[in-house]
């Protein structure tokens, strides 16, 4: 089985579809070689030869040396040059090349097959010894770093005394005298460190640097960029031998790289930089600056012209942007690598949208080709990736986007600060809904405690302001009125920078850059929309995030949190007069007068989605996160309430709860309290009566939250249907509602088809659900999650994207229980997940019928609902 | 339809088998009406005429009233007696009797059909016109009050103020004349107040009776009753129509109860009391004090005869202790009533073990006849024979067991210190079925009237509490809300203890002890045994539960949890260190000083278990629960610890969590602190090596708990066994053990089959599952819980009782999906549901091998598996 294994295949006998065995580089130079492109002839060793060689204890698979030999012949008959060969020897070059792509992270060595009578012939042949020598000391430099662990800086002194000793700028302004000495040390210094000779075989050289460059798989940086970027392990690198081609001849060669189309902002054009009379390593070193491609024009017009010839070539045959690596030895031009090319999020729209419009792609391949992270960057302003950073720490990145400000660490310093239109950031140990005009008012909010679903993280969304949680490093301190982190002291006022994309946190200001809403964007998600088959919906507090999330075409609201509303000054007087009072007609009272403000909020969201659906939630949280906690601010209500300050203190205390997120909250107050439910629902149905006055469609839909018992929601149906009633009545008019669940607990799933034979709707409230299933609080999880999500116990963070191997389960038991009692249940979910692509992807197979997100994340469902599509038709297909 | 619904059935018609139609009461006279014993005729309405009654607008269904009359006429012709009569008036008694036994919660009205006319054909025919006068004036005093509904307190005055003129004591020796003034009286009463006429029509006397009983089906003491006894409101109740014998036609007759064992202790022989010229009511009211059964020997050898021979028949015939009702008129025996008698736990299990070795019934049958609830009563605490007591008082022993509280007169308030856990002793002059929620809320009961028979009596036996009757020696007083004995004033709120086992009441608290597992109860849980298949374990925190546990029958320990074990004084110390330090070499010098600590605490459970397994769990709760929490305890531990109070304090509140039920706990903490695990591990295994090298069997079981994700068991896992191999190396022994977890949240469930792949054993945590299943936070629910059953929103308590509609469904899931990938997974329970015999019946339904629960539950949960297996028997022969 072995023996009659393939483990190098000549660039001829490869193509592009070979990816897996032969990585990416292998098989797309086999792929340009079947193109008649001038491509420097060599082979590939496959993945599967590397994966042999950790299993075969580290050593090449039986038949491999064998397989090299007669490909090198090969080789070295379409070269017509001989390894080791004095008078006219092959040169190559040996690169790691995994399927997928890990640019840097594996070994490379050039030049390859010099020996000291390999140079001395070439000196005698060509007469540029500074050449030679400079392509030699490269050699024994990359060789022995490489293949014999010499450290590269035992190698750099010496280059540097011998330019100063003569006086040389560049490297190519030494003498070739310069370098005989310089290769010459070099070998001394690889004879001591490594204990070995220089090996002057250079097929031992080959050999050696092969078995180095599958030990590179598996280097410490080449591990981490796997698992950053979810890549398995298992996947293995292929090795690419090819013939070297020499950009260091002189003035009449170069090196460099192209891009079909500009990275940047996808513009048409050839794109890339170059540098003559260089080895391709200096481009990317930028030890010297390079040309702009469009000089390559005016200094070699011919291999300008095959180049343009050659890029238009690969890009009509790859379809799609490429990027490219090339040398020009003596006015003639070799392509070295041809890969897909990575872009910024606004060249990947552009770039798509205008493929489409060539016709030269398909709009689904439009859309497969834009992520939905780039779609999210291209929506918040962000950290000029140009400009030099120096974080002071690091939190996880709840809310895109950069802002700049001054640290306050109250609220009220914010809402301060705004009046006078100055840029805070909020500074909180973490925050909760009564610092909520403080967010409002920050440009970025940073705190000490809490995991990307806290309320900071949520609400921050929500608002698309940048926010930074879980920064566990700084240690704010609101007595003093300062936070440490390490021996630093940030105090009020201090201006600092949150990265939100990274979680990175600046002192002072920092460079940063937006990208504008262009005409590719609309047309992409337009691709989008005739793609996706799940609705997209936003979550909107307020009327102005609904009109937000409307303009990035949003198709209703999936989820109004109504106390929300409850924070404004008069309104959380009278929430709180609701609250402390035990007579049920003083409540009503209080509730009479929360009614009206209620129902102005809620005409605007109808207003504002004419048309298109409106789920409003009926009161959510514990009464007790409505009071005060501090002495001062209960000692002022007291006075404002004008009761006891001891009887007040008593009310808050006999509120308080040991575990509030399963406490006394949802359904259950509206439970308690009938009243509530009733100012509710009578608001929303007064509001939607007089919008419909005015000509417009109302569709209202009533969330009934923290359900686990379908009595529970009955008893709460109950009351929105008679109060639905009385207030059409009295208006004498209908309006088109339902009434349906937040599914947030396990037993909601677990008789969901008890549920669905009353409820219309479900939404599927993915916080709360994947909180009380993991038993994990949002609130506290932050000292648990990055210890799990590091030691390996969770692949991530399952409060942002759906864990489908556990909860999943009971959401799509859920679904099916529902549908089986009521196969016209509307299915959505209203969570954060909501907006998060895997998530959707799993929205789609489960059958929901929409998603629901935060304003700033509707076009990235939107994308997010056709890829998932996409998939689905792909797996299919499979 | 209607037409030929056969709504009333002569005795003579029905049987045993159709009490769900005819009642209990009225099954049975039909049953011994077949066996030709001594009944007078009568007929019974069926409970589809109640629940046709309410359905019709409270009236009798169509054919009711002629199938009425013509019951009527047939009994007539078998007494020989004519309804309205003068000469030889037929008169009846009118009686409720449900299918289930509602003892005097619905109506009954005796001496129906007697009208003036009558009256006057009664004295010529009798001559006894006092006889006659005071049968008349009981039947409108009952009717009134039943049927017309005037106040049995308007009556009152009339007779005590004829009693005092004529010097009489009791009511039999007032004068003939004395009870005409009373009969005109009464009329002129009724009258007045019900402004209308007695009826003298005694059809129409009949038909308003039969309508009323039917009401009272619906009173409020009758629904109160249903709701504790979980009765459906559905079944509705029968109307037994039955011609009147009298137990007061003079000396030569005689009224009575009897049971046929003694229903207090078991033992086998005739029991009961009578009164010598008295209506039945007489002797269930508790007004005059009755005789013992066995005074009838005396007084009536041949009418005592016929009754023992009459109750063996019945016990035989029925194959259970009976509870009859007989009237001795002229010496003439005739029985009213038969059914299954109410014992005690104490008889109940006497009763159904002697059936067995008397060859009457089966093993099967005798477990069948033992509730669990009564299991549970024996082992409640009587007074311990050691002590020395000093009675103030005695009475009847009514129901045992022994009780102290808080003396209260009125059924409120007893409600009210139960609402605030106080317990409370209820004292009345008697009780009366209006005292039903009182009754319930108390710890005993205790009156100063009434026999073994009397509502107090009855009611207190069937709900196990401790009851002492007839305590003539105290004097109630409600007005002074005080009892008096001799010189000794007993206030509202004063301290007493009861023996219902003696009868004997004790000022203050008075030491008790438990019930240990001798004579019929240990052969009652040997039949249990037999029949079982669920293995029944304990929860055991200290050596000495366990042992307690041992003694009650348990095969293992199901939940040992460790944390208790840290709570001692020097404990504690050395369990904070490890807290409060940073430094991981600290924290293992804090665990090494709890590490023999711990050892020693399992070597004593190993013992104890020697051959049985003993499943330990690691630490569960969050670290914050060994802090101190008040200022001043913080600052002795800061003093203690040596650092400073800030310092102390910031730790303190770094640990402190929002929602600590989902926080940093369990498993949780292991991963975060593997050296906890270590250390625990270590004390197993040692202690495990010690017990075994004594020569004693060892079988250990490590449970990792709070686990949502395989991974996390895992880990802890390869910590567990890593430190088994090296003490067992240690000691160069091997031990027995698995590593398991304790199932506590949906995720375990739903990833049962990952888990399951390495776990050996699964336990399920359902006190935490029901928290995470419903979002209801144990320590918080108590705000919501009360109203929610109330409401008939939760039909019981999911922490009491499993909830097999949802979290049901995620157990099954849990167990299938874990057997799926490990068929040999051991699975139990240990939560407080271990012990719940409905939650059992579940856990034998679903499959699991044992349940685990508190030491003294451990009989419970024996009975309780046993009947789980029958049910699961009858079910299939269904």
């Amino acid at each position: 089985m072995k023996m009659s294994e393939k483990w190098v295949y000549l660039f001829k006998e490869g193509n592009a579809k070979m990816k897996s065995r032969l990585g990416g580089k292998g098989a797309n130079l086999a792929e340009m070689t079947t193109l008649d492109l001038p491509i420097p002839p060599g082979f590939t060793l496959t993945t599967k030869a590397c994966l042999e060689y950790y299993n075969n204890d580290k050593s090449l698979p039986d038949g491999c040396e064998e397989q090299i030999d007669r490909a090198l012949a090969e080789t070295e008959k379409m070269t017509g040059k001989k390894f080791g060969d004095k008078k006219n020897p092959l040169l190559v070059s040996v690169r790691s090349g995994a399927p997928i792509s890990m640019p840097g992270m594996m070994d490379t060595v050039l030049n390859l097959g010099l020996t000291d009578e390999v140079v001395e012939g070439i000196i005698e042949s060509t007469g540029d010894k500074r050449f030679v020598f400079d392509v030699y000391r490269r050699f024994i430099q990359m060789f022995s770093d490489i293949v014999l662990k010499v450290p590269l800086g035992k190698f750099e002194k010496v280059l540097e005394s011998v330019k100063k000793e003569e006086g040389a700028e560049f490297d190519k302004d030494i003498s070739p005298k310069g370098y005989e000495r310089i290769v010459n040390e070099y070998k001394s210094i690889v004879k001591r460190e490594a204990k070995r000779p220089f090996p002057s075989d250079p097929r031992e050289q080959l050999l050696l640097t092969i078995n180095a460059v599958f030990e590179s798989w598996n280097n410490k940086r080449a591990i981490t960029y796997r698992k950053i970027n979810n890549i398995p392990d298992s996947l293995g690198t292929a090795v690419n031998v090819q013939t070297m081609v020499f950009g260091n001849l002189g003035e009449d060669s170069a090196t460099g790289v192209a891009f079909t189309r500009n990275p940047a902002d996808g513009e048409n054009h050839l794109y890339g930089e170059y540098l003559t009379n260089a080895q391709g390593e200096d481009v990317v070193a930028g030890i010297r600056t390079p040309k702009s491609i469009d000089e390559l024009k005016n200094e070699n017009f011919k291999a300008y012209t095959e180049l343009a010839k050659t890029c238009r070539l690969l890009e009509r045959h790859y379809r799609d942007t490429q990027d490219v690596e090339f040398t020009i030895e003596r006015f003639k031009l070799w392509m070295l690598q041809t890969r897909t090319g990575k872009r910024t999020a606004l060249a990947a729209v552009k770039i798509a949208v205008d493929m489409v419009e060539e016709g030269l792609i398909t709009k689904e391949e439009a859309l497969k080709r834009v992520e939905t992270r780039q779609i999210d960057m291209l929506l918040h302003p962000m950290i000029d990736p140009k400009a030099e950073v120096d974080p002071v720490a690091k939190g996880l990145p709840a809310s895109p986007g950069a802002a700049t400000g001054r640290v306050v660490f109250e609220p009220e310093d914010a809402v301060e600060l705004n009046k006078r239109k100055e840029p805070s950031i909020l500074v909180r140990f973490e925050t909760s809904p009564e610092d909520i005009a403080g967010m409002h008012a920050c440009e970025g909010i940073l705190t000490q405690r809490g995991g990307m679903t806290s309320h900071a993280a949520v609400v921050s969304r929500a608002m698309g302001k940048p926010c930074i949680v879980g920064c566990e490093s700084i240690s704010v301190s609101y007595a003093k009125n300062e936070f440490r982190v390490k021996n630093l002291v940030v105090k009020n006022g201090d201006t600092i920078t949150l990265d939100g994309v990274t979680g990175r946190v600046m002192m002072g200001e920092v460079p940063k850059v937006t990208a504008s809403l262009k005409g590719e964007f609309g047309k992409l998600l337009g691709y989008a929309d005739e793609v996706r088959r799940l609705g997209v919906r936003a979550n909107a507090d307020t009327p102005e995030q609904a009109r937000v999330a409307h303009g990035f075409g949003a198709e209703g609201i999936g989820l109004c949190r109504t106390e929300h509303m409850f924070f404004g000054e008069e309104r959380i007087r009278a929430m709180r007069e609701m609250i402390l009072t035990d007579n049920i007609e003083q409540r009503k009272k209080a509730l009479s007068k929360l009614l009206p403000m209620q129902k102005e909020d809620f005409k605007k969201f109808f207003h504002e989605m004419a048309g298109l659906p409106v789920i409003i939630r009926t009161l959510d949280p514990p009464l007790h996160e409505f009071l005060p906690k501090k002495p001062k601010q209960i000692r002022e209500l007291a006075k404002e309430m004008n009761i006891g300050e001891d009887r007040l203190v008593q009310k808050i205390s006999s509120l308080s709860e040991l575990n509030p997120m399963l406490g006394h909250r949802g359904c259950r107050l509206g439970i308690s309290y009938p009243e509530i439910t009733e100012m509710q629902a009578r608001a929303i149905f007064e509001a939607a009566c007089e919008v419909k006055k005015e000509g417009k469609e109302v569709l209202a839909e009533v969330m009934i939250p923290v359900v686990n018992e379908a009595r529970e929601f009955e008893n709460q149906k109950e009351i929105v249907d008679k109060v639905a009633k009385n207030v059409m009545s009295e208006y004498g008019m209908k309006i088109k509602y339902m009434v349906g669940i937040m599914i947030e607990l396990p037993r909601a799933c677990l008789t969901a088809d008890l549920i669905a034979k009353k409820a219309e709707f479900f939404s599927f409230g993915t916080n709360d659900l994947t909180q009380t299933t993991f038993g994990f609080s949002r609130d506290d999880v932050g000292k648990i999650l990055p210890d799990y999500i590091e030691k390996g116990i969770l692949k991530f963070d399952p409060f942002q994207r759906i864990d489908e191997e556990g909860m999943g389960d009971l959401i799509k038991m859920g679904i099916e229980k529902g549908r089986s009692t009521n196969p016209k249940l509307e299915i959505g979910i209203c969570g954060e997940h909501g907006g998060e692509p895997h998530s959707i992807d799993f929205c789609q197979r489960a059958g929901m019928n929409y998603v629901s997100c935060s304003p700033y994340r509707v076009p990235v469902a939107r994308l997010a609902a056709a890829h998932a599509v996409l998939r689905q038709k792909e797996a299919k297909n499979q």
